[in-house]
């Protein structure tokens, strides 16, 4: 997958204590990067979703640190939806500079729906997976 | 790989803010467990090894949420280096549930040694292989 | 107040990301001791209470920070109730290292407490009330 | 000191788990924002100072938590710096909302100039405090 089938970037404020006594940014802070970039692509493109009933859970997550982040870099996340199941869809991420265009780590993840209220997995809702495949231009859904 | 294989469990005490507002730990906050795990795993395992030049640090990482962790439940991280390369080396670890054993979430990831003075990856030495072989009671070094 | 009043004290296990860049643990880091220190207490003290309710909710707080905190310190934090308004109360605690016994960071709060459903600060229930003088060993209610 | 003397305003990207589990943001990532606000501020207003040198250290820090944040507000951090002693200097930051224009929480803190390779305090150098004075456009000095 290609940079450029990104629709969706968020710059990212890092904060001071994102840097570990290393002077680079910390491993386990790149996956609140992540959470961010998500909770507002749903947020944007899942427009009819009730996110007081509905949650995104992630199941698995991956990633690739390819490049150190330093308190003075200015960097952005990256986030598509690259394949929806289902019961669960695929999403690829990117921490990107957004100076250099260089990217600094890549995060593959699987997240299910979750309901609040009767704290179980529940499928992807049809009309939240056409507001999906609609952003992102493409048919996403899983060929059986 | 079986669950005793581990030699080192560590304890994790939560924090009031690792809930997030669905009620369980937040996943970005479990890297820091995985974290803790691993320092303290090397800082036991690698006595002679001086920290104030050399770093650990992780170049792939992943991990598959399986059950939730509240914050009443009591929880330990677990550790192994389950194979050792030339230049990196892989790790296995799991978030169980101290009570009932369950496993709560795998991670395995994959680190470099890095000089904090020259900025680069460097080779593993000899010395620290030879003291996590003998932690792990079997030799990890890749057949090639 | 001196330190053989505290009758509360909880060890904390210190993470990775804890130390910024300095090489100490961050000031705001700080704050999430107290926050266990405070939780741990009233959990164990005021045992009646139903903290899917009530919340307790900070609306003052200050601290002297007098020495620096490293990663490789062992250190505890103490808690004690040491006034109890009709609407309000106070918290004195501290941040101690459990080896050396010297004291890195004093901590006074003004606490109220909070209907979770109502979303309003409620008055302290008298069994609460007494249930932390005894744990006290002392009439904490402010003389009018 | 009123609202409209505050020159230094940063907005503040808040984070999915910046919120506790009763739905607002924890009192211990609030100083985690005024971290944010002062690095910035010192960083823009002080600039022939070596940061790798030379570090800001808290020693007092008082909050008043005056309304909830909640992870749907937009926020941001005021910084001024309010008095200059020889050894010391005070600053007074808040976080409003920026739509409303509501204060949500005031803080006061005192704050030295840290040597950080001689690990002990240094006096504010002069160069710096006319700086800061240009900056607030007015003396800032401790008149003794």
């Amino acid at each position: 997958m290609e940079e450029d089938v990104f629709h969706h970037i968020l710059p990212i404020q890092l904060r001071f204590n994102d840097v570990d006594k290393f002077g680079h940014v910390n491993n386990s802070v790149y996956f609140s990067f992540y959470d961010l970039g998500k909770t507002e692509y749903f947020a944007s493109v899942c427009r009819h979703v009730d996110w007081t009933k509905t949650a995104i859970v992630v199941v698995h997550i991956e990633a690739d640190f390819i490049k150190q982040i330093f308190s003075s870099d200015q960097i952005a996340v990256q986030t598509a939806v690259c394949e929806i199941g289902t019961k669960s869809f695929h999403l690829l991420q990117q921490v990107v500079d957004t100076h250099s265009g260089e990217v600094k780590c890549v995060c593959r993840s699987v997240m299910v729906t979750f309901d609040l209220e009767r704290h179980e997995s529940i499928p992807l809702e049809e009309e939240w997976v056409e507001e999906i495949c609609a952003y992102e231009g493409r048919d996403l859904r899983k060929k059986r």
